[in-house]
This record gives C-alpha cells, structure tokens and sequence, in this order.
C-alpha cells in the first residue's frame, strides 16, 4: 500500500552523525564521530542512590506529573542559573525531554512555513533538522571566530525579517567558537533594535578549560524579553535520562508548554525527581569540575597527534571548551570520501558538510574527543593521521 | 514585546483535564476527574530492583541510545503483542515517550492542513487536541455501543476521502466501550478497500474485567499493512515512566522514527532498560491480574452508589474495563456548571463537552474509578449524588 505523508516528511532528514553512529558501532572502529560524554565517567553510584530516592520517597513521583516540569527541580535550575548571572522566577522554565526537545517545542510555536531563521554557518546538525522539518527558510550570517559579523547580520535582519536567530556562542557545535563579549552585546542590540526573538543554545558551557571566565550567556544580559536559553544534563550527568530544560519570556514559555501537553504530556518524572536527589545530595560542580580536567587532558592528547598533520592547508582553533575540534582540510580533500577509507583503517569522524546551512564545506570534519579514552585517542589519531597522509600522498601522484 | 507565534498555536488547546487537575489537587477534593491509576498500587519494589539493575548494569545503558528504542525492549514488546496476536517483527515497533507521543509523531508525518480524521464521538480528548494542532479536519462517524456504524463510516470513507480512522476500540475514553467484533472487522474491511490508514489506541485494553475474552484487537486482524497500534506502560506500571510503543507499516515507522529524532533523539533509556529487567523479573501479568481485581472492585463501589441516582434521564454503560463511567444526565444538566458545585462540595469530574469532536453534549460527564480508594469513591459519590439530587430539586423549582 501507498502513504500519504505530510508535505513536512520531504523536509525531514536523518541524522548525518546517528546514521554513522549506527556503522560505527560495529567492530574495531575508533570513534570521534559522536558528540558523547564517556560513560566511564558517569558518576553511576550517586545516580544510583539518587533513583533509589526517588523511587522510594512517596508514589506520588512515579504518577502523572505537571508539563511543565516537577517544581523543586525548576527552583533548582533557577538557582543554578542565577549563579551563571541568568536571573529567572522557576514559572518561566520548562523541563524537556533533552534540550533536542525544547529546540523542537520552539520551532513548534514559532514557525510557518517559510519563516526566516538567521543561524550561524556551520552550527548545530540537528538544529537544522528541525528547523527544516518546520519548512523555515535557514540563512548563514558571516561570522569569524569571535561570532557574527554585525554588519552582515543587520543587514539580513533588516532585508529577510527573520522570526529568529540561533546561535551555539560557547564552545560552539561543531566549530567549538567562543563569541567574544563585544559580539554577544552587538547581537543582543540588534535583536532587540528589531525585535528578533534570540535562541542561545548552550549544552557545552559547562565543559570550560579556560581558568579564566568565558563570557557571560547572552540571555544574563537580557530582562528576560527576548532570549531563549536552553542547556541540558546530557553533557555533565548522562545523557540516558533526557532532561534539558529551557528558560524565556513567560508568555513563550507557557505556550511551549501546552504544546509539551499535546507531545508527550510531560518529562520523566522519575528522572526528574533524581534529579533534585542528585543535586541535592551530590557534588555535581565537583563532578563537572573534573570532567572538565578529564576532557582537557585528552583535548592536549588529540591536539598532538594534529600537530604532525597542521599544515597552511590543514588548520584548526585549539577550543577552550566543548567536545570538539573542528577540522579545516586542504581544499581538494572530500572528507564524506576519506571518511570510508577512515572507517576501513578503524577510525571515524564526521564530515563538515552536513552542519553547514550553505555553501557546504567538504574539506571540513569534526572531530570528537570526550568519548574516547586517552589511549584511544591515540590510536586513532595515528590511523586518522596515516589516512590524511596517505590521502595526500594519493592526491599529489594524481 | 509582542510575539509572532505559528499559526498552528491557534489550534492548540490546553486540556481540559489537566486544568482540572490543577485546581482539584489542593484541598480536600475528591478527584474523579483524571484517567490516573492508583499511586498505591505501584509495585515500587520491583521497580526500585529494574531501576538499579539497569543503572549497575553496565554503563552503555546511560549512553545516548537508539531513537527506534532498545532493541530488547522491542523485542519483549513483540513477544508481549504476539501473545495478543498481534504478530509483529521489533524492526516495526517505535518506543515512545508515552502513546501520547505516538499519536503526535504519526500526526506528525501523516497530516498536512486541512486532511480529515475520522474518530468516534465522544473520543479521547488529548488525540483530537493532537490532530487539531496540525490543522486536520475531525469529523465524527456515527456509532452506537458496538462501534462506528457501517453506512455511515463507508459514506464518510467515500465522500471526505479521510487519511484516517482513530479510534479506541477497547474499554474506550471516555465512553467505557468495547467495540463488537463484527464492526472490527467491518472497519478493516472498509479501511482496506478504501485504503485508509487506522490509528488503534489501545491504553486500557489490559484492564479487563470480563472473565470472558474480549474481542481481538483490529491490529491482530491485519497483516501490518493499514493498521497502527499503540499502546501504554502507564496504565499497568507507572505513568511517570513515560514509555509506550506504536507498531505498524515499516515504511511509516521508520518516517516516525527520523521525526522522533528530531523531536527528542530517543526516549529516556534508563527507564527503557528498567522496563526489560521488570518484564524479565518481575510477574508482571500478575500484577496486572490484581490490578483488574482491585479496579473491578472500585467500579462496583461506583456503580452502587450510580445506582441511587439512575433514572430514565441519567444513564451509562456498565464498563468491561479500563478506567471510567461516562454518564448521560438529564439533558437540562450543564455539567460544566454543575462542576463548580462539586467541587466546592469536595467532588471532581470530567465534564464530558470537551471530549466531542462535534455536537458537544453538555449533560455528560466522565468520573474515573481507578484513582481513589473504594472508601473515597463511596464519600466522594455520596457528596456528588446529594449535589445531583440537589440540581434536579433545583430545576424542578424554577
């Protein structure tokens, strides 16, 4: 029998990256593919003891729950945020299954059918994704390292009228930017100039190395008018449980949340009550603190081996923080090519070109190095380094 | 500032039970009104021992995981579904976040703006909330007891070429139903010859409380080509889980499964893998057996005291199953007044207009039996029959 799908159904794509995840999995293969934590790393006791808690203190936690997310868990996200300056009352936040969730919940109540979202180029795959399934129209804006360029962006807020800009400003996905403070106050001006709703993504700020301070979020510079701030507990606790949340104007926000009714009536109460266990009872900012210095030590180890590599034509920013190291090839490499060859030798990446909105970059691929151990790392750097060398080699005798 | 919000959030509507849940939490009210079961029922102990042999059982479990759901749990679900002849491959079964998820991701991929659902009259609420977001037109088809009527269904089927028929076969919400099984198989007939796809929704099917079989499922009548069916843990193991499942075409679960990813990435895997432990540990159609007992029991207790109020003006179904009484009263009872009353009498409910899709019925009501203790049901029942009495002495006297 034939289907009749949506129109959507054309717009959607899978996951470039959880395609090759499910390659990758399979035998002896090296992966820097992934965006994933290392489960070694899991703090697995204190989160057992934490689902012991909440299974155990009262039934009332494994009933039907509120939308927009268990209270004590709300309080607690505002007092965590309000140390990072992002000053919210719990009534303008909502829990979501993964911060995936409250990306696509946004889209949900913002977007018709060819509206305009101003994103930068490269950003966040999946981003993407969803953005296309909600048949916007998605426009790169020219960004450097420090972020978007003003020029270029006020003129494509003042041309296309867009409904939204997305921005990933701390350790960026995959380009592993930092916006500079000079760059998130001018993005902030002209939102607001204009009135163009801002949505900070930021799953990696707590995954830092600098010892010095990274620039305050863009929504602890706003009254809480025009930013939406969204993170998530996938990155520094596991990722199994699911639980993002997302903080903006209550009128957003409460319409995100009837429509969180409507999608899957509310997050996992169960985790969300270990949740509150395991702040309450643990040292999570110890946890992220040695995460950082674990993630740091094998940032170093994967930046070595790149080294022997680096060439004019082969660069890379070393990143202050995040899970990644974004990769610039010589011009005539194709990475989604040297990714086979890469998968065959027993390592793997992703290519670049996927995460760009246009003018797709083949010679680009980001590399993960969080999941891996050190060992591994290095290991797979070699395997990776020998393949560019070969590549080149091939290259050169053409 | 004002907010450009998508068109689709004018047919979003908060639901109506939910708000009532708001208001009817505080104080000494007794509920009737949610679709919950009962908190104290839960088998907290087998759940605590899944819950920590899932969490020390190996730390892939706290990874990212597949967004189709883990592999075992599928498997578990077509062991369970094949027992029900239902006879399905895991590759065809999409775990959900909840079957509310089900309903919205098939939405999803299968609606554009003005496509038309066919549904019973009344139906389940948070479905038609669902279908109205993505701007489908419901129509209602006319049924009696036993279903949807046949000359009605083929006539709607040919004049409004629908793109498909929902519907709640078993121990319905909020009718109590159970379809016969010669309109079953009427309906999958007619869907067959018609090409019409058929959305089962299945939470209440194994709450039943006949000794005798109840009818086969409209999925196990088919060859997986036209029918998708969902159904629910929250009904039989906790709510607060959030885990359903839907199986169908492989070509429609798969276009569900690219839109889950963008949606949520996957559902919460921690409580997925807890699930298997629980099935493999735990006599879970045992604990279900005693589920029926108990609530068959509290229907009783409701039933006695319905009885005391029965007349040719007020009636309902004596339900084989599932969770509620749907009670026609006179038909110069607004139940939504009526509620104000009740509740300020300590007694709440479900006024029955918000569950129809046309013709909205305001002297019905919809009182769930699962929730409270048979000592409850008796006070609270006692407080709505004498707030009954009272509003028919009342419109005696005008």
């Amino acid at each position: 029998m034939k289907y009749g799908f949506s129109h959507r159904v054309r717009y959607m794509k899978s996951s470039a990256v959880r395609d090759i995840l499910k390659v990758v999995n399979k035998g002896d293969v090296i992966s820097f593919a992934g965006g994933m934590p290392d489960e070694n790393l899991f703090p697995v006791d204190a989160i057992q003891g934490a689902f012991n808690k909440a299974i155990t203190s009262g039934n009332k936690a494994l009933q039907y729950g509120e939308t927009e997310g268990v209270f004590e868990l709300r309080e607690q996200l505002a007092d965590r945020m309000a140390k990072k300056g992002i000053n919210r009352h719990p009534d303008n936040i909502l829990v979501t299954s993964g911060s995936q969730q409250a990306i696509d919940l946004f889209a949900r109540v913002m977007f018709n059918p060819g509206d305009i979202v101003l994103t930068e180029n490269p950003t966040y795959l999946a981003a993407i994704q969803v953005f296309e399934s909600y048949e916007t129209n998605i426009v790169a804006v020219d960004s450097d390292d420090d972020g978007m360029i003003e020029e270029d962006l006020e003129e494509k807020i003042v041309r296309l009228k867009p409904k939204c800009i997305y921005v990933v400003p701390t350790y960026s996905n995959p380009g592993g930017k930092v916006w500079s403070l000079e760059r998130r106050k001018t993005l902030l001006a002209l939102a607001k100039k204009y009135h163009v709703v801002i949505f900070e993504d930021d799953p990696y700020g707590d995954i830092k190395f600098d010892k010095a301070s990274s620039p305050p979020s863009i929504a602890s510079m706003d009254d809480n008018k025009i930013v939406l701030y969204t993170s998530t507990f996938s990155k520094t606790v596991v990722p199994a449980m699911r639980i993002g949340w997302i903080v903006g104007p209550h009128q957003i926000i409460r319409i995100m949340a009837q429509a969180k009714q409507a999608t899957d009536l509310h997050t996992n109460s169960i985790s969300q009550h270990a949740l509150i266990h395991l702040i309450n009872d643990f040292d999570l900012d110890g946890h992220i603190q040695s995460l950082r210095n674990t993630y740091l030590e094998r940032m170093h180890v994967m930046k070595d081996l790149l080294e022997q590599v680096k060439s004019d034509d082969l660069s890379y920013i070393v990143p202050k923080g995040g899970m990644f190291f974004w990769v610039n090839m010589p011009k005539f490499v194709n990475t989604g090519e040297l990714l086979k060859t890469a998968v065959d030798e027993g390592v793997a990446f992703v290519p670049g070109a996927p995460f760009y909105v246009s003018n797709p970059q083949q010679n680009t691929m980001r590399l993960n190095f969080t999941n891996a151990s050190p060992e591994q790392i290095k290991i797979g750097m070699e395997r990776l380094v020998s393949v560019i060398n070969a590549n080149q080699y091939e290259s050169v005798m053409q």
